[in-house]
């Protein structure tokens, strides 16, 4: 664990990031000291520091710590938190606060296989989220409703939380996002309002691009979640889950999911 | 500062408070070593940790902890976060996690005195309260609304921003709760959608009861508050400050509000 590049598991009790949630953060997979997709991650990062205003650190700097890491530990989950550092006592954020990034790494996850190749149950959370444009998207440090919506979710046997928004739009997973497979098209709900946009997401939109698959980015109501051709969930972490179990709808066959799963995996290093 | 009852300024990086905001705070006046309306304060603690199922901790030992802090210093601004403390990976908040609750002490703020006794400029700001029925009224640890909102208000002349929500209606100050005086009756804005329920507010509620003065809690449009007999803001740390100016709309005379100032005062130990 690295915290603003020394080994350290601790940060100031006037950090803005515990304070406030005054920061953005990045999770990664990496196998074999590769942490995968790591530009993309990075470019994310920046984007969201900048729609916040706060300096991201530099790509370079991060990257080198980043190998350090990784000489350590070569598998697990990365976490990269960016917080705005220390400032003086209130909500104004001051021009000449230092940002804090931390480093940690967990081992990877022991997720069923058979969630891969044989999708997941999943359920429509009651929570629903707020809409904030101004924080749509971004993947900052607020994450109380997706810690609402997880505690929802006490049957081990069902892997993922649906969340709609105030208005009834299907938005995302509580830590993944959504894609519909509509007669041969993708959707993806519109993050314009609320949830956060992954990079995973980016990369499912980059490989219907490629494979000249159209996709739109759009609200979503429910109805046409639940009379999709096909459902998946995708993060950095899990890569690609199929749905077969949404409450009381059932789906027995995934052929596009499949696919887009096998070929996002096959780009893993 | 204290951290879990013992010396220090620092947190883990796997404090959920960090991690995703997973916590409550208050921030408490205190003079000549006495912190002002503590058992209220401790009420809505334990009240904003049962709203997100965190175990608050004994008031004994919170009053204790706090009796430590103010022998070093008497004067001050004391904040007491309570986080829902270190967990496994992941949103869903583990029923082990063993609560994290840490004491910071600052100096008093120099605010002009003359706020509270000629009034204060203020402003709307831009950005719209987003409204989550779950979280309404919580003092919890996502405040980047409230960051962005003081980030708007880049001028030292202008003491507080009001906030209003997403359908218009004017929920409360950046770092206070708004009361209006229209014809002889307190309104101040519901909170069960958006907003910080804070102390002081509260207080006030029980002075109106306590003298007579019809209160009303409903929504409350901008128009109203331009047109409203007198503006006042509170909090814990500033007390009360009239509003005398907000955007174009001026006011010079504050006959409810200074008496309501007083009382307050007056009861502060």
């Amino acid at each position: 664990m690295l915290v603003n590049g020394k080994q350290g598991n601790l940060i100031s009790i006037r950090d803005r990031g515990l304070l406030y949630g005054d920061g953005v953060f990045r999770t990664l997979l990496t196998l074999n000291g590769r942490a995968q997709h790591w530009p993309l991650h990075f470019q994310k990062l920046h984007k969201d520091c900048s729609s916040l205003g706060i300096v991201c650190p530099d790509i370079d700097l991060l990257s080198a710590e980043l190998d350090r890491l990784l000489m350590q530990q070569p598998d697990g989950v990365v976490k990269l938190i960016v917080t705005r550092g220390q400032g003086i006592r209130g909500y104004a954020p001051s021009a000449e606060a230092i940002p804090t990034h931390i480093w940690d790494i967990s081992p990877l996850p022991d997720y069923p296989p058979d969630r891969t190749t044989l999708g997941i149950r999943a359920r429509m959370c009651q929570l629903h989220l707020s809409q904030q444009p101004r924080l749509a998207g971004i993947k900052h440090l607020n994450r109380l409703e997706n810690v609402l919506a997880a505690a929802e979710l006490n049957d081990a046997d069902v892997a993922e939380g649906l969340l709609m928004d105030a208005d009834g739009n299907v938005i995302e997973g509580t830590r993944s996002n959504l894609f519909l497979v509509v007669q041969g098209k993708l959707v993806t709900p519109d993050l314009s309002r609320c949830g956060v946009a992954g990079v995973q997401r980016g990369r499912v939109m980059v490989w219907a691009a490629q494979h000249g698959m159209q996709l739109q980015v759009r609200d979503v109501r429910l109805d046409e979640v639940l009379h999709a051709d096909e459902l998946f969930v995708v993060n950095s972490i899990i890569g690609l889950w199929a749905i077969r179990e949404l409450d009381q709808q059932k789906w027995s066959s995934f052929p596009v999911s499949a696919k887009i799963s096998r070929d996002l995996n096959g780009q893993d290093a």
